[in-house]
């Protein structure tokens, strides 16, 4: 019997994911060969800088000046797509690469978020596939967990926490009790905020893996219009506090939820219970959260980016292709996916709400008519000491509608002992 | 276009398991036959018994007494073994089907833990594949998670908490402050058992899930007889208490670790964290750690048995047959799995020590003797308040090796201040 042929991968793009697949290539070579029944190699790479330091050599690979160039090879065959942004040369490589008969591994949760539809339908019609275990999450295996391993399942809900860099502020706000604006310049000098840092605080690189997650869950075309998206950025220390005090944590959580109503996703601050899986969530880890009909809930836990673990996705995507797997984008073929019905309304839930009020006699009462006026009964109150003349009141509602929450806000100036914009923020108890 | 082939399921074996695998392809025909690419149908069954309700109809499959007659049915393309038991029927039938050409979905970690090797090779040689994601950890997909999704990391570690019944009467002797004889009645009474409960409760059930993960993380022939395994049966309600008075639950974990010394496989009562994931979970929740070079660690959550969990893992099992995806049974070719050189001796660890000693001047000098003369240093000690004559002592070691902690027990009922036998319980800070 002859050797079996190599899996020929060209790499396109050699930042930290990129340096890190290749260091696991080099590194693992064996392995790697044991594991896909077939040798693992890089024929050639394309960067914007040929001689940046890496970390890890790249004399030995063919270079390519445009990552075009690089997919339409002959002796690649699989596009490693690591460049990122949603058009411009990484959708050009990819549709490239397609055009040219080779699978795809990509990172890329923008360039699906936009282009998926379209990409997938193209792979599909040439007899490839895309694969993106990597742009979900980082190392946890959840593309594969939600597309093969539940595949039995009718999925009832996805959510989770998809953003590191958020998380470490969040949470870093709460340990050192900081103020946004400071943390978010600790996170910037870290290095953990994407070059534009409102894909990261404002809440879009997570809505896209939301939207990538939720077309796999309810076999719905990729929408990532229709998610709300609500970023961090107006998340204050107060918050923080005040909603540990009520034994919750605020957390940048994405819900995708298969509804009467529509499909239901959105990606924004929320307090989840502080004993909870995802209350209990530190620093830049992910998690995700998968429910099934037959399965029930099953919780991920992982890094949720940096080198190794990206790398790592990157690898399971390889490998997979490596040894003949061959799975449809989003699980199931792409002209079968039908075109989401975005759900209007929020599904009710329980808010909680940061007022600041005038202290004089019967504020609380104004208050507590016009939440009655929308609809909105009280769970829980607590009314806070202070020293000046406005009293921070906190209210837990029973679970409401967002409208009539946007609603309540919306009459309190007018009771006149209202001194700040009021805060909601959605409590999920999961 | 001609229609594309159904993939026809024969399932050996109607209790919990089979009878949710039927009800998910009866009640979810359309959905599976989207995301395979092709209908998945049942077209025989063989049970013991063929007139038990089950609570879904079976008039509409093909009956065969005899589960070796199901599995070389030429309309049978996956034999499904839910029979489980290490030889007999489950045996014979997947040999059976194996011989006839066809694939196999089992739940069975009992039959793949002691015949894995064998059956693995068989199979490979025919051409087929054994798929067996529902015998581990029930609904978590961790058998693929680990097979594929980390297939680019070399695994350092594996862990976890793996038999829900175990994880029932322990957090339940705790929650309820009863001995652990009451909570083993009520399991009883529950049906949480196997018809032999030493499966469950002497840590069997769990050691076979944790040799065919060791297998898979480590390119290993299973080695179920080298895996180190206590049962749960004298963990005592004290130690219970005492133990979370120190920061720490007790869970019946499983740890797989590659050392210098060679393969590590425990199966054993320990001290975990109360603080850490494996410390809070709760319940019949299973919990698998999965640490790996690049990937760092990876934390699956969810239920690790029941009629919903498991049949949905035997789906993805199933679906992903029907899709082509072809795997080694664990990760490698079986010709390609070395023999495993089990470690003589346990990785240092802290150890947990209950001790029952005489009230008498001198007698905690005595045993602290003792240990130091085994070479064991003490990090934390606690001697409670008593009503009798015997004075209960919780020490905490240092890191210190099993032989170490065994060397000193030997030696105690010397010192003549001892009045029963010690307890001695590893603590995995994980």
């Amino acid at each position: 019997m002859s050797d079996p042929a190599p899996l020929r991968l060209g790499i396109a793009g050699l930042g930290t994911v990129g340096a890190g697949v290749l260091k696991i290539v080099r590194r693992h070579g064996a392995l790697l060969a044991a594991r896909a029944g077939r040798p693992v190699e890089v024929v050639a790479v394309s960067a914007r800088s040929r001689d940046k330091d890496r970390g890890v050599p790249i004399a030995a690979y063919a270079w390519e000046d445009d990552p075009v160039a690089l997919a339409r090879r002959d002796d690649v065959d699989v596009l490693v797509e690591l460049m990122g942004g949603t058009d411009g040369p990484a959708k050009a490589a990819t549709e490239a690469a397609i055009a040219a008969g080779k699978d795809v591994v990509t990172a890329n949760k923008a360039m699906l978020a936009v282009h998926g539809q379209a990409l997938a339908g193209a792979a599909e019609a040439g007899g490839r596939v895309i694969r993106f275990e990597a742009a979900v999450a980082g190392g946890i295996p959840v593309v594969k967990a939600l597309t093969e391993g539940l595949a039995g399942n009718e999925i009832t809900r996805v959510l989770g926490v998809m953003n590191g860099t958020c998380n470490y502020i969040l949470t870093r706000m709460e340990d050192a009790r900081l103020p946004y604006e400071t943390v978010f310049e600790e996170a910037a000098k870290l290095g953990y905020l994407e070059a534009d840092p409102t894909l990261d605080v404002g809440g879009i690189d997570a809505a896209h893996k939301l939207a990538l997650l939720a077309a796999i869950a309810f076999g719905t075309q990729v929408d990532f219009d229709a998610v709300a998206i609500e970023g961090i950025e107006r998340v204050t220390i107060e918050d923080i506090e005040q909603a540990a005090d009520m034994g919750y944590r605020v957390k940048l959580l994405g819900v995708a939820e298969m509804t009467g109503r529509g499909l239901e996703t959105r990606m924004t601050p929320c307090l989840v219970p502080v004993t909870s899986p995802l209350g209990q969530l530190e620093a830049a880890t992910n998690m995700v959260v998968l429910e099934g009909d037959a399965v029930g809930r099953i919780v991920l836990r992982g890094a949720g980016a940096g080198e190794g673990p990206t790398a790592s996705a990157v690898m399971a995507d390889v490998i997979d292709i490596a040894r003949g797997t061959r799975v449809s984008t989003f699980g199931r073929p792409a002209a079968g996916l039908a075109a989401a019905t975005p759900a209007q309304t929020a599904t009710p839930a329980p808010y909680y709400l940061r007022l600041e009020l005038k202290d004089r006699p019967g504020a609380l009462a104004r208050v507590a008519a016009v939440l009655g006026d929308a609809g909105i009964s009280i769970d829980r109150m607590r009314q806070y000491g202070h020293e000046d003349t406005a009293a921070p009141v906190l209210i837990v509602t029973h679970k409401t509608g967002r409208d009539a929450v946007d609603q309540a806000i919306a009459a309190l100036p007018a009771t006149g002992v209202v001194l700040a914009a009021p805060v909601a923020l959605r409590i999920e108890n999961v």
